[in-house]
């Protein structure tokens, strides 16, 4: 299995490379409750530090779909496909899904998927807290004059 | 210019469509304030309605680099690269990115990135309000028996 590999850490950050997206389908997560074996999953929010979100990268096989409908409790989630084609259901509704689609959820959608292709469908899921930004982009972000060390 | 597209839409999500990570490249996003033209750069939160995370999707040309380094004032942002390699800077230190790695960056990181190949280097910016996430993944999260449309 590929594992999740510390490039560098400062006060400030912390920088980690899990491999390619062909090696994703190698990974294998045990769910902590039921034990379940899903294979193409890594979640990283322990491994980066993170404290506004969990993300979670993960490779579905050809022609097959995710086990289960979820929902959550406190937590929007956002799903970024980057290869392959499916469906998405969310509730009593399905769609088409693609390299380049983008859905975003409520806590208490009933969600899940399935991978209609023939290669791997890969995705990214992105869990936030719902309504916990209060301000962003430019609106949180500055500008700062720093100098490039490459440029040194 | 490449457009958002809007896919569907339920009372717990929204789906969009960006079109493929090669086309990226050819978006462009005007700054609010200072008026400059970033190309390469779509933001999705308005469009998904999202409330707990701002994502961005960038694409930055073969052997050039971010014009500037900023910093964040309440915003965690994780970077997530999907192609390409390139170096990362926060604060003082510099350290190789590629297909795979991912950047938590602290509000008062001061970041830039530049790429040092001969393709597009692609990526995913994710902002997020720092230590907003209270609970994640099987502790947010619940099964629900639910009956997939596409098995009727």
């Amino acid at each position: 299995m590929p594992e999740i590999k510390h490039v560098a850490e400062g006060a400030n950050y912390t920088a980690i490379e899990i491999g390619s997206l062909d090696e994703l389908k190698d990974y294998s997560f045990t769910h902590p409750v039921n034990k379940q074996e899903v294979k193409g999953k890594v979640f990283i929010k322990e491994a980066t530090h993170a404290t506004g979100t969990e993300i979670s990268f993960q490779s579905l096989s050809a022609h097959t779909e995710l086990s289960y409908f979820h929902s959550h409790k406190q937590n929007e989630e956002s799903y970024v496909f980057l290869r392959g084609k499916g469906e998405f259901q969310v509730d009593d509704s399905c769609f088409p899904l693609k390299e380049g689609t983008i859905v975003r959820i409520s806590p208490s959608g009933v969600r899940s998927l399935r991978n209609t292709s023939d290669e791997e469908l890969v995705y990214i899921v992105i869990q936030s807290r719902e309504g916990s930004l209060e301000q962003y982009s430019s609106g949180d972000g500055s500008r700062v004059v720093h100098e490039a060390l490459w440029n040194k």
